[in-house]
């Protein structure tokens, strides 16, 4: 048994993946499998373990993702969106760095057991927080997967091991190398545990049911088909689901919170955060469902409060303790106010700051409550004790390493 | 100025249509919109109005049609469903014979203004409630076209006049005869108000932005685009909007509420009603996302609502005052309980009572608040007062009629 960040785990028996399937709403599961696209899942279901979990609002990638390697939400390992306000220099920075990381990873504490640990993402924006402490083990991106070496990443020669170039950063290609890379990597048996993170690429282009989308999990299914024929134990989950974020002209249903708070405080006065903000803004031009926000002193929080929940898209407004308490988010590194827009509506800072103009597709995005739910599924009977627990996305490696049969 | 239902209307000086679309969530205008398929709706979003408004929940048919026509809520008219439970008889009967119409329509008093009225329908269910009163004019449904007489429908020969055969009611071509039809009495300038009500079979199987939504909205749009060129004043809205209703593995997300109870109370001692149901169940199954329960006197009624909120998926438990107060219900037409379940999940009764065999495709379906959100568009700018009013679908008639310009 390891204990980290207050929960225990045991070692693992076999060996075991967790996958963490970028902006997998749980439907695009559903339509894959009705339509025949998912041969592997759909015996997983019947065999294994499939479950409805809750993720981390924000609903974005990077804390998420450290939620699942930590077992812990933001309040406790520190990470609460890809991008913040740092409060201590002024400016708004990408949270990729270590530095903001306040909890160790189970990662680290399994390579630290003995276990041989392999981490693949598909972005390297994550690499570095999600192998942080690690030592040992494997750790890379499909984006910079050519550029890997020994020293840094435990591998080198890694186009060649999984015999594909690397791929385009906005690409579905760009997640299929993670899997093929697994697959190697569990063939040669250079892994017992490993963590792999897809890129929500396609997610962010195409609706569940669809060719794009079917496409996609035809693909992932393959994979984790000969990964379960290899004996491994696979438990599947999302960072935050996906919902269409148009209105009816079909042009991003925006409220431009900047704009709005400049008309309501005057120019300048409150600073809006999108922490959805990373330097891969294309496919969804930082539009996302989640904002938080810096008022000046001057400012009611009451009065501006009860103004926002009237706008029509708004559907929670809350003060820094209420949504570090319901939401289990730093309060240190969240504004005054954090906003949370319904389901096909988006949050901006002002009009001119968005180019909205690589947006090829109708707007999909997440961010908000409205994506919190996500798969949880093993491909093992559970032998969870009876009764209501509210299950979550970082109880990943609690499902697989404690419960898994 | 007529009064109906203690609001006040202008007596129409343009002709003026109000389509409810059945099952229109707005995202399928916004996709098919983006897709380019509705050249009309984009035009009239621009030079109109496009609003998004809230249906009545339950969010079914004949509830939010009657509520658009007699510009009230169920509270006052009466129609709470498709179906309920009559005390009075201890029976369980469909809810559409004009004796449980407790308000008369906007329809009816145009009508007796002077005004020519057509009233077209796809299914025939709906008729008789909407025609209740209406002295002269015409009304009939795509469904029974070929019966329709002058006597009872205000006009004979349909088929011929519409250049169509009478469709099948499970098909496409039962909307589409809706709005033909209403195309051919305008150009013969048979009528000067027109109220136009198609049916979901489409939107139960097809998700916004596939070919298959697009090209019923493809269709409509021409329609439409024929009407404003007469110079209608056209207002379009929804009954109710539509999701997916199904877990990972492709199948309905069903909580069956008769099993529920009768292992929470003893068998038969509860009785579930669903109020979706109607004589055309094949393509959802009779599930949806609403149910109203009755229950035993020995029955707390805390204590079965704390349990049954605790089953995941359940999104309101409420007792009839509060469902009535919020819901705008007439409580003596509903049980002891209201349930709605989440977006993805619907209710049942017992398992064995549902055939979901006609299910071709993955179940979508409606009933719960996830459905609320409906279209409100009209092809005229609106002078309509600043300031918040929570806008309905049952005010399309006095947008049309008070404020289009």
């Amino acid at each position: 048994m390891i204990e980290v960040n207050q929960r225990s785990y045991k070692l693992p028996q076999q060996p075991t993946v967790v996958v963490c399937v970028d902006g997998c709403e749980p439907d695009y599961l559903g339509q894959a499998v009705a339509a025949g696209q998912m041969p592997w899942l759909k015996r997983a279901l019947q065999e294994g373990t499939g479950l409805v979990a809750d993720c981390v609002v924000p609903t974005f990638t990077n804390p998420n993702n450290i939620s699942i390697v930590t077992g812990v939400p933001p309040s406790v390992h520190g990470i609460c969106g890809n991008y913040l306000f740092d409060t201590a220099t002024g400016t708004e920075v990408m949270m990729n760095d270590v530095k903001w990381l306040r909890a160790p990873t189970l990662l680290a504490a399994l390579a630290a057991a003995g276990k041989k640990l392999a981490v693949i993402t598909a972005k390297d924006k994550l690499r570095k927080l999600l192998g942080h402490g690690m030592v040992g083990g494997i750790c890379f991106s499909s984006e910079k997967a050519d550029q890997a070496t020994l020293a840094e990443n435990g591998i080198e020669n890694v186009p060649a091991l999984v015999g594909k170039p690397v791929p385009s950063v906005y690409s579905a290609d760009l997640s299929e190398f993670v899997f093929a890379a697994g697959v190697k990597l569990a063939e040669a048996k250079r892994a017992d545990v490993m963590y792999l993170s897809t890129t929500d690429y396609i997610q962010h282009k195409h609706a569940p049911g669809t060719e794009g989308a079917n496409a996609f999990y035809r693909m992932m299914d393959g994979y984790l088909g000969q990964l379960d024929a290899m004996g491994w134990v696979i438990a599947l989950t999302a960072d935050h689901g996906m919902n269409a974020k148009v209105g009816m002209d079909g042009k991003p249903d925006v409220i431009y919170l900047q704009d709005w708070f400049d008309a309501e405080l005057g120019a300048g006065l409150a600073r809006v955060i999108l922490p959805i903000t990373d330097p891969y803004v294309v496919h969804h031009g930082a539009l996302g469902s989640y904002a938080t926000v810096y008022l000046p002193e001057s400012a009611s929080l009451a009065a501006v409060s009860t103004s926002l929940r009237a706008v029509q898209g708004i559907e929670t407004v809350l003060t820094r303790s209420a949504a570090a308490e319901r939401f289990e988010l730093p309060a240190d590194r969240i504004g005054d106010l954090v906003v949370v827009s319904e389901r096909f509506t988006v949050l901006g800072t002002a009009a001119s700051k968005h180019d909205l103009s690589g947006l090829d597709a109708p707007l999909r995005s997440h961010g908000g409550v409205s994506e919190q739910r996500v798969p949880l599924i093993v491909n093992r009977k559970l032998g969870l004790p009876a009764g209501a627990r509210r299950l979550r996305n970082f109880d990943a490696f609690d499902l697989a390493l404690n419960f898994a049969q």
